[in-house]
């Protein structure tokens, strides 16, 4: 019979050194893993964030890689830095999992982790592992403004244009295949497992002056509602100007979704969407809308072509 | 019947809100919670670490209330940027928890992580909730260097004196009673519940120029056996030095068990151990061994009393 080595097998202290050996540290860190504390020069003020995965709820060991769930890891955490307007610089990793997880599987996802760090241009500078019943992980990104204002939710006002950068509805569409046993289009499956993040975009929405900003990880309304609120002022979307992806179509034409579905109330794309004044939306940003003065809408919602959307908005945790 | 409010009926959004809604920023935050990230002023370098509490493996909610694992998780995680020697600011908080914990609990959590914060003198300036089967914790801190190089932990040097400030042996026995149904003496189960955090000693130990700093998490045997092992140099422990403090004789008395068993073995006080240069140990700090030259003992272990000792040093996790 086949043995699999567990990571009780292996022990804690050594799995955490297995785990953290091939880390490569960027010129901001000046003390890595191994100590009480790791260390790292932050220019201006640091921006922090956290996120919590958990197996089950947030990913499927069926259904990811260990590779996919620590680029996710990573992924969906410095999206928020990016969408801060800040730059991501240092990562830290709470892992907790059952003594029978193989510990290839903790280690490959600690490499998915180092890949998606470099990708993000962070570095993993320390963690802690321990045990719990199922894998659960929670990842803290710290970054810097170097020189630039943080780009908060509350600072749209009339008259800005909305505009996204990234995938949208391509995860949600990913979900809903994984769900029915399907693993095509690999697009939408790759998305589901991983989001491709818009590392840098940003930074770029900052420099152009952008008014307010947020990552859509509940969904395109649900997140636009968040600034909408924050701000103050009502949003319209016109979805002529939504770009709806290949795959999106091809999944709605396989379920009988609308897709724009997705696109509109998937999760988890981690595309970025903010607000600009008038002729300030940088290359490369899709514009999909606009901030509403309160004459014309009082009540600081998000319209879809003007209308209210009777549809589902997003999605929450703890709901049956 | 008695009803009480879970987690789940409250709904994620809501249970965010009033978990954050009374917490005091420092005044180093210039953005807290709310938003994708917190954002706060740091002084120097950052320095940060993260630690995780999962229920039945680090507490239980039948031995502590919600306030007391709120308590622990800041202290615990404070401990570790005081052992570095610098200052803590500003704490995010990843928290999962099934849909039936009472959402009185997970207030509850929240006001005791909020009341250590203050004491540690940090502000908690963010973090995540979501789903998942068990109550899980993970806690990262954020400090700065403040002007002052980072303590390490392979620093020490031949001659150097080791000195401790804080509990030791207190959360160890008091780990013993509640396993056996005791809820007395009560100093042993209050630090098993939240250990006496010596907040700012690091500092001071930094100032007095400690050559290298530990917090003691694992037991203090394990913990220098960290820094023995990074510095290269063997550490001698004089055990007529070390302070048994009387809950922890009263336990030993109760039980059997020699009670140096908990000082020199018995984790989660979150003490500070620090080797010093002769005769600059700061005030409050006890001296309770040396830093032995390679000519006397070349392995860098620790010994007890000149002896190699036989009994267990620590405990880590994962093992059966």
């Amino acid at each position: 019979m086949a043995t699999t080595t567990t990571i009780s097998q292996v022990g804690e202290f050594p799995l955490i050194s297995s785990m953290v050996a091939d880390l490569a540290m960027g010129q901001a860190v000046t003390l890595g893993p191994g100590d009480d504390g790791a260390v790292f020069q932050i220019d201006g003020s640091a921006v922090v964030s956290t996120d919590v995965l958990v197996e089950e709820v947030h990913f499927r060991r069926r259904w990811s890689t260990a590779t996919d769930v620590g680029r996710k890891a990573v992924a969906v955490n410095v999206s928020d830095i990016e969408a801060m307007g800040a730059v991501p610089v240092a990562v830290v990793v709470g892992f907790s999992a059952p003594g029978d997880l193989p510990a290839a599987w903790a280690r490959e996802f600690m490499a998915g982790m180092a890949s998606e760090a470099d990708k993000a241009g962070v570095s993993v500078v320390g963690g802690d592992t321990t045990g719990g019943p199922v894998v659960s992980i929670a990842v803290t990104v710290i970054g810097q403004t170097a020189g630039m204002a943080p780009v908060r939710r509350d600072g749209a006002v009339p008259g800005d244009e909305v505009a996204v950068v990234g995938q949208l509805g391509l995860a949600g569409a990913g979900l809903v295949l994984l769900g029915r046993g399907f693993r095509s289009p690999r697009a939408a499956v790759a998305a589901q497992r991983c989001p491709e993040v818009p590392y840098g975009q940003g930074r770029v929405a900052a420099k152009a002056g952008a008014h307010a900003m947020i990552d859509v990880s509940d969904g395109l309304l649900a997140d636009l509602g968040h600034i909408a609120e924050m701000s103050g002022f009502a949003i319209d979307i016109d979805t002529s100007k939504l770009d709806v992806a290949e795959p999106v179509r091809t999944v709605g034409m396989a379920t009988g979704v609308d897709p724009l579905t997705w696109v509109l109330a998937g999760g988890e794309d981690h595309a970025l969407a903010a607000t600009f004044a008038p002729n300030t939306v940088p290359d490369g940003w899709t514009v999909i809308g606009r901030v509403l003065p309160p004459d014309q809408v009082s009540d600081p919602t998000v319209l879809v072509d003007g209308q209210a959307w009777e549809h589902e908005r997003g999605w929450t945790h703890f709901h049956s």
